[in-house]
């Protein structure tokens, strides 16, 4: 007999909704939502931790829920009243999942390929430019994802939603931007940094040796340290009125041009 | 001496309230509101015709207000209160014009070059991702972005933000996707459709003659009508757990490797 929660003043559901709102609180409990099947699904195999499952036995069924593979002693049934306070999205699919946070050490990255490529972001805000990020690195199945000094947590539900799970696909490092231009500089990985000073046309440099591109933001670019340990500065030719183009759209026409030089292997 | 307004019962302010809030009070006036003066000026360049400009003389001077070279006849000194009214965007930049709408017949669209390349997205949505498009269609310089079947108005304030300006900047046009099918064969200009069946790798096509890029929604891809009447469809390879990528950060691959091809000319 599964434990049953229908009360939205249970604490444990305000502990939850915490989880939910407050970054704070995530960093504090190690522990964050993934709300969907499809999204719990792409966690385990991430190798997340799986806590608690949550579900709505009306909107979301028990062989749904055997299908996801979750523990059998972890999982609460809610009534719709407490899955509406739970939920961040739109949408009533009816189940949410507790997990544990990992650890995104640079120490932890383990390179797929012998000429790693991989993904630098320095101190990207928005959620849904990171989430695009996320599946473009995905897409590209990118050694690594590197955020550099980071703004947001990554279990921000805005994050985990517009990747649509691709935050737990990928591997993720975070650290300060000098820990990483030293990581990178030990791993021998090139820097290639998106900049409009000193920089050379994109398509116009080798990226089939271990490359990594590193991305500034759109307001205010690169940070001193990138473009003073840049092996070379990088750029998209513009032609229009307005020099301007999306982050994560940028991103994925360098990372591409990479894929491309190195025939999509 | 400028008309002066400082009641937000004002009733032409609620008229613009409207304009801002609502795509069926743009259409049957065929005017739009544009917030801040970088979008001002870059409308003013795209031939827009500005009927009102509001301005709150508090937060934007009279000398910026003779740098945007608006008709000294139609300004209107506004109160902050009116401005936070009519304003979309948290910023208090103190500018807003009423402009009119253009017209987006296919017929009026005018080649820059001979072998032109073009952007076509059928029913794209959300105006983040259509602003994104645009901004991507400005730095590449294509010669027109044909929106089929849409299902937002290109003076929805979100896109308006989103493109930084860029929906004043493009040559913009939309219809019915067989209207604009029917225009890219007169005009014997290539039709690219991006999608997974019967797909060659996109590095692996001639993007140097007239081109037509089509991009579907990420839900559902592209209708019908244009996988019948492709001349290719391409695919971008993807290597990830999750074959997903933004709509916008795919056009930017597709049409960049088109710039590449060109040696951005």
């Amino acid at each position: 007999m599964n434990k049953e929660i229908t009360s939205v003043q249970n604490t444990y559901i305000k502990t939850l909704v915490q989880l939910k709102e407050k970054s704070r609180d995530r960093k504090k409990s190690g522990l964050f939502l993934i709300e969907g099947a499809r999204e719990i699904s792409l966690a385990l195999k991430g190798n997340y931790h799986i806590d608690t499952v949550l579900y709505v036995p009306e909107l979301f069924s028990e062989a749904q829920l055997d299908g996801l593979s979750v523990p059998s002693n972890s999982i609460i049934e809610i009534s719709k009243e407490v899955y509406q306070k739970l939920a961040h999205r739109d949408t009533t699919e009816g189940i949410i999942a507790v997990a544990k946070i990992k650890s995104h050490d640079l120490e932890n990255i383990t390179f797929k390929s012998k000429q790693p490529l991989i993904l630098v972001a320095e101190a990207p805000e928005k959620p849904g430019n990171i989430g695009a990020i996320l599946r473009t690195a995905d897409a590209a199945n990118v050694d690594a994802v590197i955020i550099a000094n980071p703004k947001t947590d990554l279990y921000n539900p805005n994050i985990i939603r517009s990747s649509v799970g691709c935050v737990f696909t990928n591997q993720i490092a975070t650290g300060s931007t000098e820990e990483i231009i030293s990581f990178l500089k030990e791993q021998q990985i090139a820097i290639y940094c998106a900049a409009l000073q000193a920089s050379e046309v994109y398509t116009s440099q080798d990226f089939k040796t271990a490359t990594a591109i590193v991305m500034g933001t759109e307001a205010t670019g690169l940070s001193d340290a990138w473009l003073q340990n840049s092996t070379q500065n990088i750029i998209i030719p513009m032609q229009g009125e307005i020099d301007s183009m999306n982050v994560s759209v940028a991103a994925g026409i360098l990372i591409f041009e990479a894929k491309r030089q190195r025939n999509f292997k």
